[in-house]
């Protein structure tokens, strides 16, 4: 069994932001030689969401209305959480959105289906942070 | 390590339907003939989902309403996706119920709790579409 | 390939309550003695939740009143599972914060961002419930 590891770093611009990152986690694989297994893929952070879905403009906003439909940030002062922090808002869309996917290898090649591509949810951005790309296989 | 794919084909008569696979997994898993390992099931389309639930039918109709409330199909228009498409509301769904699960495999079996049962969830159906099955392991 | 299986078993004083569990993690792959791999962990039961977030009691309190306004549990008779149970929002509240993790393993160490946190979510306590861990690598 042969293993790989690469840490992937996001600073966003914006507060919350999807970034298209298939091609970064194409370039992991590659660079790990792995033909067969499967492939981690998480943000280590947790205001942040690794996740599959389109990649689609009107999706994206869409998404963003719903997750501030469903956590609203503001007013800051409804969580608990906000005491020191004013992020408790990213916690719980980054819970809808998920901390992870898991890819099968096939081949060498991810094997996603024709619209799958895998995005890095920040809801808590304008600072370094990082997604792990984990490969186990053969 | 030895790997074994599958791809399960669905159609399901109407736009949304839950469909119990537990039984496909199983013979997946049966000719993989592996042992000890992990077992990856995904939709492989982005308006449906794999996930692990009852298998008990007024459960299931709770899923139906309270989807359609935290993401509703209609009207179609309030989604900025739904331009040439009419499946937004399919996205967010799939969002809120996981794209894939992972199982153990032990003395190659599912290990599974005594009430867990997989399940496809069908967010946008009425046509061909797919499930993969990956397992690692030994 | 090694692999490693062990059942953890919580019961919660109150029907719901998170409990953090990076510790029992470590110490199962501590006595797993795998290097790199891959590391589930999954509720055995279906009205719970393993999930990773932050170990702060404001952000608690911020997903129970956030579930009870997703997932309500009364009044018990809105829900068409709620014939003989009373739990349906524990499956509901279990959707919205998923049933596993998948751990990368790195050098004989969980491979977790500095606030990740691991989680047993439960929704329907005060009896015993199982949650699996399961390793596999080298």
């Amino acid at each position: 069994m042969r293993s790989y590891r690469k840490e992937l770093w996001f600073q966003t611009a914006t507060r919350r932001e999807l970034v298209h990152i298939t091609p970064h986690i194409e370039s992991a694989l590659r660079e790990s030689g792995i033909q067969e297994g499967l492939c981690l893929v998480n943000a280590m952070h947790i205001t942040a969401s690794v996740f599959i879905n389109d990649n689609e403009p009107g999706l994206h906003a869409d998404f963003e209305k719903w997750l501030e439909r469903l956590a609203p940030e503001k007013p800051h002062s409804q969580y608990a959480h906000n005491g020191y922090e004013d992020n408790a808002d990213a916690h719980l869309k980054r819970s809808v959105m998920g901390r992870e996917v898991v890819i099968a290898v096939t081949e060498g090649k991810l094997d996603l289906g024709p619209w799958e591509a895998v995005f890095y949810g920040e809801f808590d951005g304008k600072r370094r942070k990082r997604v792990l790309v984990k490969i186990i296989g053969e």
